[in-house]
């Protein structure tokens, strides 16, 4: 296992091809602040180029999953000769770029939800490919309640759960508990806070045990194929398939199924 | 509470921020007759100008919430010249005006289901933000058995429940329980029938305490963005996103809340 | 009844308007082979034209209801000179061609799952308008464990259930029974595996004693709308309102309604 040291306010640990992100500042309540904003995207950037990474745990350290924007850091800025206008710009602009990092990450990243997910936070669970929380997680966004509508973390909630579910959060700000974040399909998976880690690293491990390139091929394709209409959608995942069938990793994998043995992926 | 003495198969009244609709023609089930229609469209128009309203309940009298269409009034201009054409034509494209009123309307507005909802019945609630339902509620989308599909109603009704449900639905006709349709997204909250009213104003009051600036600024993005491919979701919510901290509804909201104060909303 | 003699691996039976089309070739787990591909293909165009066919059953027979793609089939093309790209290609293409005939078909079409329904099976049920399955029925999409992604499954998957469950399926590969697979809205009901084709005949004979016109009708609505934007979807299906209103079934339909008799279909 390595420990990144340049990491601050977010801690990275490998281990057999499982790259953990810890959101490590629960003083603040693991706020995505710019620091935090920062290290993310260097650290998925250099997940992204790592052939090594075969999946992407997002966890957090404290009793809050993440607090969402940090509030404190963005009022600062009001002091500023346009009013904040361009800082906030430069804040929300990374935001969205570290969420739309994890959905083109060529590896899977699973939420584990320890805690609370508010606002942003809630939005990092809902961009992730998938999520496991503790019984004990709650999910809410509630910028309607001090006049910042959730805009931006609803990009993501509303393409995680149907309207009228992301509606009563955008609009109440209430917390949802994770076995109804389950039931909308927020979340995946709901296990005992004792037992988070283990679940989710034990899901982490089955997903890095897959052929990479297989795994890239498909996570990228599934989010292009869903914003197309449904023939452009099965001409585009048809060629796709093809590739994947024409790679190594899929004549390996075929031919050690059809005789029962198991597949060694080159890992590309 | 002001009860507009205009309305005649709609009552409105007024309480407190919350502007209360009631679908109050039970003799006629509540049907969407020309009359029915234009009164909703007016009293949709003049409260998306009233600053004084910030949030909407749409409810019903009877046993019926609404029977949708009014089947007389279509059936008598078959003896049009254009067997009713033009006229099938009008009320269909006020009726789909109407639903994307409530989409398009600032403020949140809540669906208040006592009833049966019948096809357009059903997309008027289907078309709103939230819904609360009495136990006894039941929602079906029966065209199909009459020979004239749900064409409309499904539009509200496949944003709102996943494909298998809605084609369940608009296939057989048959009614589903209000247990059921939280359990598929089409209303968010089953309570007693005795206490329907009581909670669905509790939930208007709260919605009504926001600033309505906030409201009507997430709501539009709301709809703006799920159609818009992830890039451009991300881009325009983020836009939003800084406009709405440049708001004086946002800085006082967030000063209050980092304060630990009640906020004061300057409501425009 | 009438048994198609040309059927090899597919069987049709036609009784009371209600088509049945039964993967049959239990000895290769009913795989969308090329012959099988074929054959429904043939049979679907045969039923597009076919106005004595008002509702379509596809069911399985043996204990598996569609293993998905013939591996072995495939396999055996990377012989070719161009290592059977242009197989797999051809392949893919009349795979995705027979699911989207499905959709559009304009008889509504309802999947009979018995067993377990495998990558292309589980896209195959997922293409069907509507799906009934047995309390043992599984469903899965396992092409990552194999090295080739169910990339075309996952186009008619993520079409039908939340994208967090579609990625647990389509990253893990794991089994989804048919409660599970009822909730996340793969399939519409669950039955007793001894009571799955009486319980999906019954469904069927409902649907075939609709209009024909209006099924066809709104069948196609349904797919075109879903794709527009919510003003264009209104435009468009108010149109269709409109004309359906004008056809012969809906006049005499809805006659039939206010008269409270039964109603004589055109069937057109």
């Amino acid at each position: 296992m390595t420990i990144h040291a340049a990491a601050r306010v977010l801690a990275r640990s490998d281990e057999a091809g499982v790259a953990t992100l810890t959101l490590n500042n629960p003083a603040r309540r693991n706020s995505l602040s710019e620091a935090m904003l920062a290290e993310l995207g260097q650290e998925l950037a250099a997940i992204a180029a790592d052939p090594g990474v075969r999946a992407v745990v997002i966890a957090a350290a404290g009793p809050v999953f993440s607090a969402g924007h940090d509030l404190k850091e963005l009022t600062a800025r009001r002091a500023d000769a346009d009013r904040g206008r361009a800082y906030f710009a430069e804040i929300m602009n990374r935001c969205a770029a570290v969420m739309q990092a994890i959905v083109r990450l060529p590896q899977p990243v699973i939420a584990e939800v320890q805690g609370v997910a508010t606002a942003a936070g809630c939005q990092l669970v809902a961009s992730c490919d998938l999520a496991v929380a503790a019984s004990t997680a709650k999910f809410c966004t509630p910028g309607v309640t001090i006049g910042l509508f959730c805009s931006t973390p609803m990009v993501a909630l509303s393409r995680n759960v149907a309207p009228k579910h992301a509606m009563e959060m955008l609009l109440t700000g209430d917390m949802v508990g994770a076995e109804e974040a389950q039931r909308i399909g927020l979340v995946n998976r709901v296990v005992a806070q004792e037992r988070l880690g283990e679940e989710t690293a034990a899901l982490a491990r089955r997903l890095a045990s897959r052929s990479a390139l297989t795994l890239r091929t498909g996570k990228e394709a599934f989010y292009r194929q869903r914003e197309m209409a449904l023939p452009d959608a099965y001409a585009y995942a048809a060629a796709v398939m093809v590739e994947n069938m024409l790679a190594r990793d899929a004549e390996e994998g075929i031919g050690a199924f059809l005789d029962k043995r198991e597949p060694r992926w080159e890992d590309r």
